[in-house]
């Protein structure tokens, strides 16, 4: 690949290419699908690929560009969806060969705004089953290919197919979801940056839920400018969500090269570092020394609220309480056809008592009121987004049981964020041994989107892991 | 009762008396206790009567006046609170006998707001326990009388000893809570004025819940004007209710007295005029007339999401499912020293299993927005408070299914109110032909308590029904 080539460039890049005519958002669109077209038998990141619909959106956004209308700086550029979003006239599967007929009569609030920044929807990624899972795994549709292995590898999940679509270079970013990890697990085993949104900021309509009290809409980027850059379109209000209602605007752009000067940074160690591997530990660690030579103060810190989060939420039963509702018929009268890895901790929702249901959502919100006020004394908190690095996939297929025990692992630093309902953002920190990559999790109180995007900068600038590519030629 | 008789002069009046020196806080203080001290007895609604800590209050009112220490225009006047508002040193009973040790280690958040406006706390009044039911029965601490017959008739609940209280001008008004319609029903059932304000208006801090989804904290009143001045010195943001916070504040004294002209209320016909008892019916129909005639237009107008609301509220069942979380204990241990018309309904609670109450509180809130979009239409709806007068207690408690049928037609038309999150007033619009008090309901927009004070202060002006007062010889 030449300089020239468009696959690993950010947004902000190719937007300057396209702007200054260098490139066109018909070449940039063919390009993309070609290369997808080349590397998907492989890596299997895309349900579908939405040829026609992209070119349209192409040449629209190129009649447009010339005409001098200016849609701000998403206006030309490529992304996809995972399929959970829907689109107008193709079925959002939701992973599930049961909604292979589920086609969409509207767009998704977001892909909508996107339409609207004049952007390029390439085709929809995999998703895990009703994004139920951290590992990446659908037998029903088929895992993606984690693109730093030839070796079929965990991609992380539940948003599998953007993480390996961005990661290869098959788009520069994508729409991801998060209810307790599900953007930034694939991320950090992708090695790309993922943003986990509080919930309230941007809308979920058009969005198959998983739970209502948990989801969050979030990008997966190749750089922390690029998921601001497009967080900022993402965010705001929509009647149709009514948690977005009634949050103040955000404007995290201004800020988010600052640097870091000055911030309280803490590494939480109530948790997440316990049985963390010592490579990915160490990566963590590092990338606090190195955010500490920029001028954050960086301490260790109890996390107390952290464990308690744990604690209240055994086996995921609320949120599989909620999964149950909207998917009772699927798992009353088809669970034979669904994917065990999702079916056997779905059930679950259904024994959950009522009462035990809102007992539990009530202490989540005195735990959110606690763990504030520990956060009061600190601007982020620094830990590893995954304990383990991917792993391979056959094993956790074989053995439902070792597929249990590694999803609880992955999504256990996560799923702690959902609960306590604050925003994230996960970025390569560097990669094993082994060449796979490691993420660090920054993590923010609700609504402070712009302080970890503009710590996550920071240090991206100082250490540059997220250039790194994953050599592909096994795939092509 | 001479006119110089305090009981049954508004809190505007009683103010005024006060500021001219005309009459002290002691002396009123003591005044309204001698008359509990006489009436309580046959009246029953007064649990706790707190006549050191009333006095201490009194005497600290007295002296801040003297000093010219202004605290707003309620400073020295008394009240009462449900037995459901933390009072630190005495039992929250929640009317219950199994909680007569459960003393409360500090104030409530609104007693302590009426604590900074100087005023002073009477006594704690009786609840249906666990403020579980419409009717007003506790078989267990006694139920209040209604004042308006020497039989014993139904007070209704679940605020029912402050509605008694209120109605026989021992206190010139009292706090209440409504979950499913316990200020409005003992207010219409009374012939005293209830407001029940949008839950995040008032702090539900330190009472104790029923259903935190539904549970909002309101006055029983002699006037609307009283409510409203009431309501000013309750309302506001709390840290310890989070439904409190970022709510705007309002002003609802500003446009109190601007009249109904050119506001725009609905007769709603779908629900809540069937089975209606035909002088109830016909009394609220005289209420609209007299609203015209003041300048409102009045028209009929279809409001489906009312027949919906009933419709997804099953038996009361997330209701019962919070409560039921809320009084495990009690129902798991305690279960046959529980009211027999509590314990019966709230058990069902247990059944409810969690994804069931997870989508209803989803359906809930879709209706919400429907309802709100048909509400565009209109300022406000009159409805009729309850469908039923009061009615004797002896054959409700004898007949545990009679009971179960009244409680239902008693609560119909205010629980569609908390289920669609409105706001509602409700004031005396006339009496049965066997001098028994009829309610009329205003229902609001959610927030928009200062519309519904300012229709019941125009209606109130214009017949003054609030200012017919039992017969209370037998009483005495």
């Amino acid at each position: 690949m030449t300089d020239a080539s468009p696959f690993y460039q950010t947004l902000t890049e190719l937007g300057r290419r396209l702007r200054s005519g260098e490139l066109s958002p018909v070449a940039l669109t063919e390009q993309f699908l070609a290369r997808i077209g080349a590397l998907d038998g492989k890596l299997h990141a895309f349900r579908l690929v939405l040829r026609d619909r992209a070119l349209a959106q192409a040449r629209a956004a190129e009649t447009a560009l010339k005409a001098g209308v200016d849609l701000g700086p998403l206006q030309g550029l490529p992304y996809v969806a995972k399929d959970l979003f829907d689109v107008k006239g193709t079925p959002t599967t939701a992973g599930t060969r049961l909604r292979e007929n589920a086609v969409a009569l509207e767009d998704s609030a977001v892909t909508r705004r996107l339409d609207r920044a004049g952007m390029v929807l390439l085709g929809k990624t995999h998703t895990v089953q009703f994004a139920y899972g951290g590992v990446g795994i659908n037998t029903d549709q088929g895992t993606p290919h984690n693109p730093w292995h030839a070796v079929a590898h965990a991609p992380g999940g539940s948003s599998s197919g953007t993480g390996v679509a961005v990661a290869a270079g098959m788009t520069p970013w994508g729409l991801g979801t998060d209810t307790g990890g599900s953007v930034r697990i694939p991320a950090a085993l992708c090695g790309t940056v993922g943003l986990k949104t509080t919930v309230g900021r941007v809308s979920r309509a058009g969005v198959y839920p998983l739970s209502f009290s948990l989801d969050s809409v979030g990008p997966l980027t190749r750089s922390v400018e690029d998921a601001a850059l497009v967080f900022q379109q993402l965010a705001g209000a929509d009647e149709a969500d009514e948690t977005t209602l009634g949050v103040p605007p955000c404007e995290v752009l201004r800020e988010l090269k600052a640097g870091v000067k000055g911030l309280r940074l803490g590494f939480a160690e109530t948790v997440f570092f316990d049985e963390a591997d010592p490579e990915i530990a160490k990566a963590v660690r590092e990338a606090g020394r190195v955010l500490k030579d920029l001028g954050a103060s960086v301490e260790s810190i109890a996390f107390p609220e952290a464990a308690e989060a744990v604690k209240l939420n055994p086996r995921g039963l609320v949120i599989a309480a909620e999964a149950y509702a909207v998917n009772r018929e699927y798992l009353e009268r088809h669970f034979n056809e669904l994917d065990p890895v999702v079916r056997e901790r779905m059930k679950n929702g259904k024994a959950v008592p009522g009462p035990d249901y809102f007992e539990m959502t009530r202490r989540w919100s005195a735990l959110r009121r606690e763990a504030n006020r520990t956060l009061a004394h600190v601007d982020a908190l620094l830990v590893p987004t995954t304990i383990l690095p991917p792993l391979p996939v056959a094993p956790l297929i074989a053995h439902l049981e070792l597929y249990m025990q590694r999803n609880g692992q992955y999504l256990r630093n996560t799923a702690i964020g959902n609960i306590l309902m604050l925003c994230a953002l996960s970025l390569p920190c560097g990669f094993t041994g082994a060449g796979m990559p490691i993420g660090l999790m920054i993590y923010g109180k609700a609504f402070d989107e712009a302080t970890v995007l503009r710590i996550g900068h920071a240090y991206e600038q100082a250490t540059a892991w997220h250039d790194r590519r994953p050599e592909l030629g096994w795939a092509q």
